[in-house]
């Protein structure tokens, strides 16, 4: 059974092969905007968008046999959603903001897994009733040290920030900075792999 | 000011490299029979033996100016200090024993730091009076999901656990069975770059 991973990320790419787990990489245009304030229910829903797009143009091929991942990651501080920083500015802002406290790191992730049942399903309108959905998501909560304004210079000038939820990557650079996770660390990285490796096992 | 990290692990090197730390690799051997029970006074202990057998070696050397790290990780299930496992056998047992539950991963970290003050302290048997000495340790639990006997001689299988205390890394195939943790993710790999940067720092 073919398993398609429903992102660009080569962070989660990396977390998939380190345990062991054979993919493609199939990403398809999602709209992004969907009017939701709550972290969780935001990255369970842009998870299961990104997998169900995928998963649409698996079943218009005629694919049968096949699993497709989908997650979301975002930053969540003050109640507020961070998302990837709009620019420098931007980032320092986020920094300034995580600097000596806690915050949550969300990642939604559906997992949709298709049978070798006919694909009827897609042309009489049922897609969703005839797939296997499943989705969830893993909240980490994450505690920085201070970072001094030059501190939190230096590191936006390694441009780790630019491309990451909340505007850092727990993986790289900005360990420095972190005192201490509750949950669990690769979720932050961007997949609960563990959460998924047991849906996985399961499915 | 040079700093020399007492200890081959290349998973050490790595996070110092992560971090942006530049570091000479000086390693000695040194008595581990320190015939203590309690995992945060034994790592603390076997850490001050490596960084201060090191700095004994470059004092003698006629060095000045430089810090050395010292590092000693083991993991604590069920009051019992597990070390890196003897052989396979050893590794299946352990792993059967951290499935399905938490246990505490403890580093400690020796840093020592000469300043260029004269060397003498050594010959006149002061070594430890004359230098910055600081030592701490970080505690990190970690959860595991239940790990069937098949799952257990798979990992094993990759020979991952063997030089590993408690016969795993949470960096490797082996996160596919980690659920959470609290505390320090790199702790768990085998240094506190968070808590070991702001000490340099501070220095």
């Amino acid at each position: 059974m073919e398993i398609y991973l429903a992102s660009a990320s080569p962070r989660r790419r990396e977390l998939l092969d380190q345990i062991g787990i054979k993919y493609k990489v199939r990403v398809s245009g999602t709209d992004e905007n969907v009017g939701l304030e709550d972290p969780a229910l935001l990255v369970e829903e842009l998870s299961r968008r990104k997998a169900l797009t995928v998963t649409e143009e698996l079943l218009e091929e005629g694919k049968t046999d096949f699993i497709v991942i989908g997650a979301d990651t975002v930053v969540s501080c003050d109640g507020k959603v961070l998302g990837k920083p709009a620019g420098r500015a931007d980032a320092i802002r986020m920094l300034g903001n995580l600097s000596g406290r806690s915050h949550e790191v969300y990642t939604g992730v559906t997992v949709v897994k298709k049978d070798n049942a006919p694909a009827s399903a897609l042309e009489s309108g049922e897609l969703e009733g005839s797939l296997n959905i499943n989705t969830f998501h893993e909240e980490t909560k994450v505690t920085f040290y201070e970072m001094s304004l030059s501190e939190i210079n230096e590191y936006v000038d390694t441009c780790d920030p630019m491309d990451k939820a909340g505007a850092y990557g727990i993986q790289g650079f900005c360990a420095r900075y972190i005192k201490g996770i509750e949950g669990d660390y690769n979720n932050v990285v961007g997949l609960p792999i563990g959460h998924l490796y047991q849906l996985l096992k399961n499915l």
